[in-house]
């Protein structure tokens, strides 16, 4: 099944910078069945777990998050880029290859003991996935589930999340 | 119901800047049964039309526009923010309060006939709602329905968007 979510994924060269192969998703987003088909593979990454918030990362990663979430009767979290959440946020700053990144949590977004399955569209250097799931623990969440749609296996980007079991539906080496 | 939904938006004054009331629709989506309740309201403002595309604005619009689409069987296409998306764009700029903006779509995302349905979290003055509609027309999509959360009914923004079938669950006034 995966395959079908593979062939319709647009290589676009050099976006967003020369060099960089982005991986467009747009085209399983646009057909219904490619849609439903990996929500459904993203979400059967957590089968058989208990999950209270399903969190998701600005802002492929709420595409895909609130539809697991009503699947697991769960919550959507949204964590966002700096100064986006109107209300009293947890922030955490993080090195990128080029510079520096900070994202946010509203306080009460989750609370201590929630068991959290964090969802974001790409797993490539693993920056913001190992940052949010800092964010996370430092609220007292559990995070038992960590899911990407896709994975740059040449990155080792699941190196930098601290989290036992993360998973991605397509990988690219 | 939407009494419920009411109940759990947070007020938050002067954001994103002074003498602004945010509406902060993160404890809807963070309790399950609000969430999927906000969806499934949102969901029948379109009953018994035929939907081919479910189309969020970047980025709170993301959040509410997949399930509906999952519902119709439809097709998600994201509208973002210049510069976001990796293929071939069509965009449209227009007039904020102060200054300007610009939003994408990429040319593929619709096809000429394509009815679609377009989802924000918040209508305000309407005028990213009214460019993506402008947008889709380009694009020969027929926008057959448009829907938000929330509608600020104080600012008239569904006057300036042009479509005839636009609906919101909860209104302030």
């Amino acid at each position: 099944m995966p395959d079908k979510l593979r062939a319709a994924i647009r290589d676009v060269p050099n976006f967003p910078k020369e060099g960089i192969i982005f991986k467009d998703i747009t085209p399983v987003l646009g057909d219904p069945e490619l849609l439903q088909l990996s929500i459904d593979q993203m979400a059967a990454t957590a089968d058989g777990l208990e999950i209270d918030k399903v969190v998701g990362i600005d802002a492929r990663g709420f595409i895909f998050a609130p539809p697991i979430a009503l699947k697991y009767k769960a919550g959507f979290v949204p964590v966002r880029k700096k100064g986006k959440l109107p209300w009293n946020t947890k922030s955490i700053r993080y090195s990128l290859e080029y510079g520096e990144n900070e994202i946010e949590i509203h306080e009460d977004a989750v609370k201590p003991g929630d068991k959290v399955l964090l969802i974001d569209d790409l797993l490539a250097t693993g920056g913001t996935a190992a940052a949010a799931v800092k964010l996370l623990k430092q609220l007292g969440a559990e995070v038992v589930c960590v899911t990407f749609l896709i994975e740059l296996d040449f990155l080792n980007g699941r190196e930098a999340i601290d989290c036992e079991n993360i998973h991605s539906i397509l990988h690219y080496s």
